[in-house]
């Protein structure tokens, strides 16, 4: 062979080892967390570490939008997280929590920096709330459920804990450190999760960035004398599945002081109105897209930690897929007054049954068979209405859903009030 | 100037004017209706010929679709164009509508060729039925219209009037001769835009894609003794304004023989839910962008006439928008099945709501003025779910609002109960 035959061979060897070479990093590049495809880490962060500065040195615009949840703190319309104090906003409310602590103060949430802060200034803590309280609050969590158990975290005495709780939500509440991967960190998200038969480490990144804002934004109970952090999720998410839960389980949180009836008090479903197919969860979206939008600085672009209301900044949360960001911010206008307005006429209804049922409990010849009818749909039909009121969205992340439920509210407390009145002699 | 640089000049001139000459025949032909963009008509047709079969020599396409109607009448789980008898479907129905012709008769509408032979059909007709009940079923009407005008059309009687009504729903109801524009032909629908103080010849003409459905699809009644068709529009066209309307004119279809109830039957206001904010409507989607979706058959691409539940052929309805067909046919059956639950809940509560009335009715003793006030809140809790009941989407043209009326309809027709059972000595 002569040279003129093997330099265009030799080239063409070359080009396809550099072409497969190429393609072969972008593969790399492309299974790469996208926290680990920049700049090596300066220092190195010790698991579960609680300190989010920490992290910050490594991650500074995740850290420096974090802070901001301290102050950014911007009401809307139905929520946000300026915190009002929804006793005042809706006086209802004093009622239908009586005789339980959020009668006595139900503020609106702040961002997540203030949450050590804010659950303790709350007048629902007093001596005999339990650690368990501190659950969600803190980034200390991970490495004390490491060291105790969550069993003794949650048997501890709230004011006796907080000497261990030194930081605010935080990085090690959803990241393993190193990795940066997002992790489960809550024990009672994994055994919920594990009690249906899931496994989240064989979850998608995606599915993960909705799952671990589960590690809080969920509704859960104290489970026995040792108030065990517990999602009750074994027979499912749905609102009927959970209350099937709790009547097996007879569990109450409170007793109503002017029903009688055995309540239970709902806690942010977040999570589990959001997967009830919902149309943005069926299309495949996460918490953290609408929350934690892709941001630029500069740059540099990253999921912003500082968590809020899309409504607070739709450009971005909305924008990333809707061209038409006035047109859908109007709708979430329009669903949540549609849902509100349903809302507060489930609020009357149950207060009618409150009423009635006091009046019948008082009457001493009332029949008693039917005042515990009664009680039961009021406790039936309150669950139902504070499952949408306590989530935090009125009703956006599954208008129908919520819709479906309030209407069910309404006519499980009708039927309470007219059971009471049929009760009197 | 010599010659070789004159024709440089000249070439430029002659390719300026032909590019001119293009653009203005692109905007010329842009600015055509659709139907007058192609080869000429082959015949002239009359001012609001009856007969669609001479319109269709010119429109061969729209026609031959137009035809299908009659055979192609498939049903889909909550609706579609299958004739079931409804009362059969759910017997609750037959209650509901106790003392009126709807408990002798209610089968699903077959498509619009079947018109004229399925009203002549029905058991809902006798010797006492007006004229007005052919508004909605023929292309004979605007010319009928025309020549007798609407109020001796509606005093004629049904089965007078049924002699010169041959043709069913055609190419009349909604063209007009000549242009092919969509124009609006029922006068009741003229005088209640006008009501409004809307002109409908200042529609666009997407916003004429759905006026024209408004020709029949929508809440209407009989005015007075010439039973003049008339739609209760004038203080706006929610179920609230609508209610406040007939209230005012002090309205009523029939008095319910259980509990005494002076009734409303609501008759499909397909129109009035659209337009009540729904998502598709603020995004500027027409009835017939749906129901009439562009199809190709050859080279042709029209739109077809052969107007059904977009569920039967949602690759063409669903797909002209959205990629993923799948996904929104899954949500539309979503969607309606918690729409069905909710009304099948109000059905159950207002059934309950007539039989306490009817207990309290019967009872001598019983408390007259709060069976009064029973009987107004069943009238108000029925027509709420009436409106939702009669309407063709089982919800989906509008949920949230659907799921906001039934809840409300639940409610009062509990509170009917309540004040039944109050009644009683």
């Amino acid at each position: 062979m002569n040279r003129s035959k093997i330099t265009p061979i030799v080239l063409s060897v070359i080009i396809v080892i550099l072409a497969a070479a190429v393609v072969l990093l972008l593969i790399f590049m492309k299974n790469q967390p996208i926290e680990t495809r920049g700049v090596p880490a300066l220092i190195e962060i010790a698991a579960m570490e609680p300190d989010s500065e920490k992290w910050g040195v490594n991650f500074p615009n995740q850290y420096s939008t974090l802070l901001k949840t301290e102050t950014n703190n911007t009401g809307t319309v139905y929520g946000g997280s300026d915190p009002v104090q929804k006793l005042e906003v809706d006086p209802r409310l004093v009622t239908l929590f009586a005789g339980y602590a959020f009668s006595k103060d139900y503020k609106e949430d702040r961002g997540h920096m203030n949450s050590v802060t804010d659950v303790r200034a709350t007048l629902r803590i007093n001596d005999k709330t339990p650690g368990t309280c501190y659950s969600c609050k803190s980034a200390s969590n991970p490495s004390l459920w490491a060291e105790m158990g969550m069993a003794a975290y949650d048997k501890t005495p709230f004011n006796e804990l907080g000497a261990r709780i030194e930081e605010p939500i935080g990085c090690a509440n959803c990241h393993e450190a190193g990795t940066m991967r997002l992790i489960v960190t809550n024990p009672a998200l994994e055994e919920a999760l594990e009690a249906q038969g899931k496994d989240w480490t064989t979850f998608t990144r995606q599915e993960m960035r909705s799952v671990v804002c589960a590690n809080c934004h969920v509704e859960y109970y104290f489970k026995g004398d040792g108030k065990y952090l517990t999602f009750p999720w074994a027979g499912g998410t749905s609102i009927e599945a959970i209350e099937n839960y709790y009547n097996e389980y007879d569990f109450a949180d409170w007793t109503h002081p002017d029903s009688g009836a055995e309540m239970i008090k709902m806690q942010h479903p977040d999570y589990e109105m959001f997967t009830a197919g919902s149309t943005h969860f069926n299309a495949g979206v996460a918490c953290a897209d609408c929350h934690m939008p892709y941001t630029r600085d500069g740059s540099v672009k990253f999921s912003t930690h500082d968590v809020h209301s899309p409504l607070t900044n739709p450009a971005q949360a909305c924008g990333a897929c809707h061209t038409d960001v006035d047109y859908v911010v109007g709708r979430v206008s329009a669903i949540q007054g549609q849902v509100a307005a349903t809302m507060y006429a489930a609020e009357d209804a149950i207060l009618d049954a409150i009423e009635a049922i006091k009046v019948a409990a008082a009457d001493g010849k009332a029949n008693a068979k039917l005042i515990e009818e009664a009680r039961a749909l009021h406790r039936s039909a309150q669950l139902r209405w504070d499952f949408i009121a306590a989530e935090n969205s009125m009703g956006f992340h599954n208008p129908e859903e919520a819709l479906r439920i309030l209407a069910s509210a309404t006519d499980l407390a009708r039927q309470a009030q007219l059971k009471a009145v049929q009760a009197l002699p």
